[in-house]
């Protein structure tokens, strides 16, 4: 499989990795102390109340006796370009990052945003067409997972069709696809075989993406023709035994030789997709690299591109899976291996920030692919649903399989959704995506195995043999909750990326709060809005106008949600300060919010264009798109809650003092119910 | 595979087959003309109020303005003793069918019922340690899984142990188990190899239980020590083509021959676990019966005793499944059987009982073997995380990981108590534990399935490899929420049940309550206690005393829990009548509730033994009892209230509409984010 790798960063440290411990630095605190506002605030006394200053000192009392405070923010983003002009205090247009102060930047999903010149759309018609009758006439799913490779009937024509290098320049033997054109046409893969999905991904999603991404002009003209016609195959080689999440933790070594013309590689990769039939790797290891400065010497990840040929690489047999089965899965040792010096990819010592680039840019392709997926076993449900009789009727008149139906139908559309608009944002210059790529990944993934698990439960004892092809779907699914980065791990990393901007804002605030009458007048609306949130009334944010007047209501939720999920998020803040990192249990649950929201967002979009240009189809997504939100709604609601409620904390504090026995124990604790 | 049939019953007719469509007599009313309460109850002058009439009077008019009426109750349950007093209105000691009407009624889960005596349990454990280490030392689950059959050791070992007689009499060749000393066997067999359980299971928890339960002495003497022996296997051929849930509509015929020694069998079977493998098989089939008063001939259904030595039997190749491969599938033809009229199972026109009886009695097993199933799993996982470091702690010490070891706990805390608190009961004669018992399969497979697909992702990568023995037992699980009744008609079944009850009782109530001076008495206590709830004041249904008093706080989440869910059924009564049997939005929630309600009740009772017995592990108990109950109490508020708003209202309407459209166009219905 592609990589069991962490979650994504874009810097040259490893704030995801430490963010198991602490991205914010170690300062506790609490509200405690400060008491609740001066009086319970009704809605329409509060800006004479705001006025008056009672609030506003309560307010800054909240900060004031605060020792809140947050590191500088990390690096990521620091050289990120933002497309749009920036609304929020700290000047993101992230939707999901402005989320966490509150805020609503709706730019970046508002309206649906499209990326596809005429030209492009054409073009794209064109191959897919020829590549869906192939994925239904020539490849046959279970055939290669009985064989455990693809079949070479497949394989030929897939290279026929460019599939080895979608994304690779025409002038260098590939087939130039954007990004948008690439997700559309992984969703036939995705629809057909994900075991091809994963063969193909694992060789130019993240195979090849490096020298793609950072490839000097000479590295990339002696290796991307190849690679691009299927001659040869790539992989990449990140996860090692002992570093899985935390791939800054790798053991692989590259020294240079004294000559200088080599680097001298050794060291021991595991579960790499690709890793037995690839003849070119991305291989991450640690170098030393001397600071300029000081002198000292450290050892830093680099990232090289290595050969088969170079002699001294073996792999082992292929892994035994439970899905993606035609896919090969291998370790890959290294030996001694002479890497040329030039074969150093993006830099000494930019190894971490290229692998991380490589994930997070690959995202957007998982979410398609599993669009893809989930399309197809809406297919085969529904036409169960819809033949299968019991009890003298068809199945899909009964409420139990409409619910399944219904909710398929919204988790395939909100899924869609964030796999465009991710695409289209990358294609469009955005660069600040990264949160949004990594709710993607987590959402289709789960999305996909929730969908492909309701389907067997439609088809019922059908569903479980293989003849009916839904079972394989599940097995293959299984892995994308795991690799690229666990969704465990990405929810931290949404969540912690999300806390330290709004951190970083809130500490802004307060610095400026600490002389208020100079400063009052230019973060008086900010203050104003923060101090209505505290006290249950509504912020003022708004997307009427932007949606359809007809999601009028739900896009009220969405607001109602933002409001909801910024004073969570700020009380947390003010609540654990840095030590808010620790608190997983919580991270958890403002990771879970902060999806949902950003699922109801899209949706939203995605049916106010349809409902904005009367397409035929725009009643129906209104549904899905009404529905949706009063579920994602109240889930967030809930979810919330538990970040604040004293029983749950308590909760949180039993499920640690459980966990902890169970480990002691090696096992259950509890004494059998019949004593033995 | 055991069975992919339908909902269990006792009755000779088809009340969960028509659960689908109305086991309740049609008949709509709707409390909305009625208006709210006369103004709003403080709690502290509920009963002045309720002695001064006026709330009584607006009660009154709830029900006389109302057109609400029931069926008769069904047969089911009628000739059930019910071993304690009873204290609800209708009589009923379930403690699940009480739920429905808001009564508490403790006596079969309070305190936690065993049904060991010292000398069972003392040859119990005497039968647990070898085959334990039987299944560690001899059993091969993988190498079983590969051969798509039980090794031959294996087979040897499991007969010379006596597993494939269990329960049969001891005279009869059999161990002689009682329910509780078969399911601690079978939680062994379901902790080591669920292929090994299925096969054994199919034999005599289904294939031969009909023998068992309804058999003539001389079925049982010609039969059982045979299958006892294991020389033969039985099989359960019930499922049929175009009969899964509905059970009721099979087509296999059985005629009587006219020299009346032979009824002529003619049908086809299918996903018949031991199909192709049994001697043995126990088959349902329509027959033709005439009313004795009337003259009148129906097709009734009766069950078989058929040998495949009577010829005309044969059976197709092992259908290839998902999991569960070394157990045999396989389709059961029979053409001209000529089965001896002596082989009729419980007697002509009576096989519907004898099914619905057969799965019923089996259901306990299930949730034993999959609390082995967890058990195993949750060692596995938690070896993993106390030994895999990231980050430089072991993952143990994160939040993320001991949230999912603890609601691992939890999960197989609850099942394992659902499962022996309903062995115990069937051991002391109760015999009102069908909802019970669907509960736990419900409960057990839906857990165990978490648990699992939790301990995968705690392994990660590791445990998407088949080396880490998980994803088997994954794939295995997947068919427990399909057969033997799948989940969610399961789900309808355990609503509808109690729905029929509580309507029965507030009939009951209602005629009672037209001559409320005569019958004030007797009804008093009951009406006040509803009214009460109706207004949100606690009825004061309580377990103080009953559970040990550390576990108060959890235990007025349940008595909260009930109240909430006596007052949510009778409002649905209320509104739909004898509609509400087609409200299947609205049941699958009751459903949900009514299932974490009970799951509460079993914790409190287990942990209270343990607590009050000052056992080691009390403290550990307390703890999960406590978070188990202040989630589920969470989820139970949430489900219920779905059940009443009016925006979750629209929603299932409007999820049904989704539903709908997809089924006529096949598939998904929303334009493409690109437009194709």
């Amino acid at each position: 499989m592609p990589c069991l790798g962490p979650g994504p960063e874009t810097v040259d440290r490893a704030p995801v990795i430490t963010c198991w411990g602490s991205v914010l630095e170690e300062k506790r605190m609490t509200t405690k102390t400060m008491g609740p506002p001066p009086r319970a605030f009704p809605a329409e006394g509060m800006l004479r109340l705001i006025r008056s200053g009672a609030i506003l000192d309560w307010w800054r009392q909240l900060w004031t006796k605060s020792s809140f405070r947050v590191l500088p923010p990390s690096e990521a983003g620091r050289d990120q370009k933002a497309r749009y002009s920036h609304q929020a205090v700290t000047g993101s247009t992230s939707f999901v990052t402005n989320l966490f102060s509150g805020h609503l930047v709706p730019e970046n999903v508002f309206p649906f945003p499209s990326a596809l010149s005429l030209e492009q759309a054409q073009s794209l018609q064109a191959m897919l067409d020829p590549c869906a009758r192939f994925f239904q006439e020539v490849n046959d799913a279970a055939a290669n997972e009985e064989l455990g490779s693809i079949e070479e009937a497949t394989l030929g024509g897939l290279k026929e069709m460019g599939c080895f290098g979608l994304q690779v320049p025409e002038e260098m033997g590939g087939v130039g696809l954007t990004n948008t054109q690439y997700a559309r046409m992984v969703e036939v893969v995705g629809m057909h075989d994900l075991g091809v999905g994963i063969s193909l991904g694992a060789h130019q999603s993240i195979g090849f993406k490096g020298i793609l991404l950072f490839g000097t002009k000479s590295q990339k003209q002696k290796y991307l023709p190849k690679l691009a016609s299927g001659e040869v195959y790539a992989a990449f080689c990140l996860t090692e035994p002992s570093s899985g999440s935390d791939a800054a933790s790798i053991q692989t070594t590259a020294e240079l030789s004294p000559c200088e013309k080599f680097y001298i590689l050794n060291g021991g990769k595991i579960w790499i997709s690709n890793g037995g039939t690839a003849e070119i790797f991305t291989v991450f290891a640690k170098t030393p690299v001397k600071n300029i400065t000081t002198g000292e010497v450290t050892n830093k990840i680099s990232a090289f591109i290595v050969e088969r040929s170079f002699g001294g690489v073996t792999s082992g047999p292929p892994e035994k899976k439970m899905g993606i089965k035609c896919s090969n899965t291998a370790e890959v040792h290294f030996d001694n291996v002479k890497v040329p010096a030039e074969n150093l990819l993006g830099g000494l010592g930019k190894g971490f920030k290229v692998a991380m680039n490589i994930l997070n840019n690959g995202r957007f392709g998982m979410a398609s692919a599993l669009a893809g997926t989930m399309r197809g076993v809406i297919l085969k449900a529904v036409d169960h649903a819809a033949n299968r009789k019991q009890f003298g009727r068809t199945i899909s008149s009964y409420g139990a399989i409409q619910e399944k139906v219904a909710r398929m139908a919204a988790l395939l559309y909100v899924t869609e959704a964030m796999a465009y608009v991710l695409s289209a944002n990358m294609d469009m210059g955005v660069t600040e995506y990264k949160l949004e790529a990594a709710i993607s990944k987590i959402f289709a993934s789960e999305a996909a195995w929730t969908v492909t698990d309701e389907g067997i439960q439609i088809l019922g004892g059908m569903g479980y043999m293989k003849e009916a092809g839904l079972e394989r779907v599940l097995r293959d699914l299984r892995i994308f909750r795991i690799f690229e980065g666990t969704n465990d791990v990405l929810r931290l990393f949404v969540a912690l990326s999300g806390l330290e901007h709004a951190g970083e804002e809130l500490s802004s605030l307060q610095k400026r709060m600490a002389t208020p009458v100079r400063e009052m007048e230019t973060i008086g609306q900010e203050v104003v809005r923060r101090v209505k949130r505290k006290v249950g009334v509504p912020s003022g944010i708004s997307l009427q106008g932007t949606v359809h007047p007809d999601l009028d209501d739900s896009a009220a939720l969405v607001t109602k949600a933002i409001d909801l999920f910024g004073e969570a998020v700020e009380s947390l803040l003010l609540k654990y300060g840095a030590t808010v990192a620790d608190e997983q249990f919580l991270l958890k649950r403002v990771a879970d919010a902060a999806i949902d929201i950003y699922a109801m967002a899209v949706a939203l979009s995605r049916a106010s264009r349809t409902l904005a240009l009367r397409q035929p189809t725009a009643q129906h997504e209104k549904l899905l798109c009404r529905t949706w939100c009063q579920e994602a709604f109240q889930r967030v609601r809930v979810t919330l809650l538990e970040t604040r409620s004293p029983r749950w904390e308590e909760s949180f504090a039993d499920m640690k003092q459980i966990s902890d026995a169970l480990v002691r124990n090696k096992g259950t604790v509890a004494t059998h119910p019949l004593g033995f």
